[in-house]
């Protein structure tokens, strides 16, 4: 017997941003797979099984939700936000394409939710109510030139921009060369705001700036 | 008595998509603002007062519901997907701005939702899993050599692209237009999905394309 995967975003943090679709998807599984601080956001109850684990083991946890499916399993994964956004989808898809026949009869459905840049650009106002680009700063699975290719590349297209990812322990310069490319056009001409968190206890986001649309930029830090 | 302004985004067209917190501020309006198919959504009940009104009227549909809650109504805009995204958010901005102290008590709020280029990935696998541009291909607001500058240095960015507002009969160039430009990456080279109403019953999305991420445009019809 083959189960089903569910891909399944769990908006930013709150619960009264979660979707009555993934909230069914939630009921009727199996087995949750994520990492650790996403999976804590699902309520344990008798016959779940939960599988949080580390940060940049997606691969890896992608293809353990594939075989639980293919072996019968309801199996959602779980992701902040949206799944498609620098999230689980792509790399449940990926590791598929490295083997298709083996999880070829796996039922898989990919349900949205809401990405952190909706939820921190609607605090503010309309920062992306002009078009826009969305950028994962981390270098992780890209070179730092890419990236920055990219920024200039926005800045020229004059996109308002969110960036998702912007700084790590691991890897603190590229957030600062980030302020420095959006200073290159002028002080004040690109206001910046950052959010970390919206819609949990933890929030924090700035007092409201001035409320304009376009050329702002929002911050998603990674909770 | 100065009543409250939500603006709420009703998410790609399925009530399983709209957030709690959503559903909780439509309980809680008095009057509901919005275009027509918008606003049809919003199920009838006493003491409930919709206002539907024609496409481009924005700025005035803002202004009469900044109005309505300075008169102590409590007030809903209503959005298709997410409000911040090519939609009331920027418009009810842009009004408060022409005279902030006509409406400096209202209390306004912005509630995210599932914006359609979230839903029509989710039905093809991962295609916004990669950094990527949203734009708005309407000319209404902004002269077309614009969008097309966007478009070509979107192109050399390597960004996935999202669409919103493809084609109108009004203006059916700008669409072949955009068309010729991503060709000229290269026949095949950037794969296009159009998806329609997606999540309702007029849904139209193709059959799913070889699952990949990154490099996909998505594009979005006005419903």
């Amino acid at each position: 017997m083959t189960g089903c995967l569910t891909i399944a975003g769990l908006g930013p943090g709150s619960p009264d941003q979660i979707t009555p679709a993934v909230e069914q998807a939630i009921a009727a599984a199996t087995d949750v797979v994520g990492y650790i601080p996403y999976v804590a956001r699902i309520a344990p109850r008798d016959e779940l099984v939960l599988h949080p684990s580390d940060n940049r083991v997606e691969a890896d946890r992608a293809r353990h939700a594939l075989d639980m499916a293919a072996a019968g399993r309801r199996v959602l994964v779980v992701s902040s936000g949206d799944p498609g956004v620098f999230a689980m989808a792509a790399a449940v898809y990926e590791v598929l394409e490295t083997d298709p026949a083996r999880w070829q009869d796996v039922d898989i459905t990919v349900l949205p939710g809401v990405t952190a840049m909706l939820a921190a650009a609607a605090r503010v106002g309309a920062p992306l109510g002009h078009d826009f680009c969305v950028i994962n700063l981390s270098d992780n699975l890209k070179p730092w030139a890419l990236i920055e290719q990219r920024l200039q590349l926005a800045l020229q297209a004059d996109f308002a921009m969110a960036f998702y990812n912007p700084r790590s322990k691991s890897r603190p310069e590229g957030f600062e060369k980030t302020m420095q490319i959006l200073k290159s056009c002028g002080e004040g001409k690109r206001p910046v705001i950052f959010a970390r968190a919206v819609s949990t206890p933890d929030e924090s986001t700035p007092p409201a700036p001035p409320k304009k649309r376009g050329r702002f930029k929002v911050i998603k830090k990674r909770r």
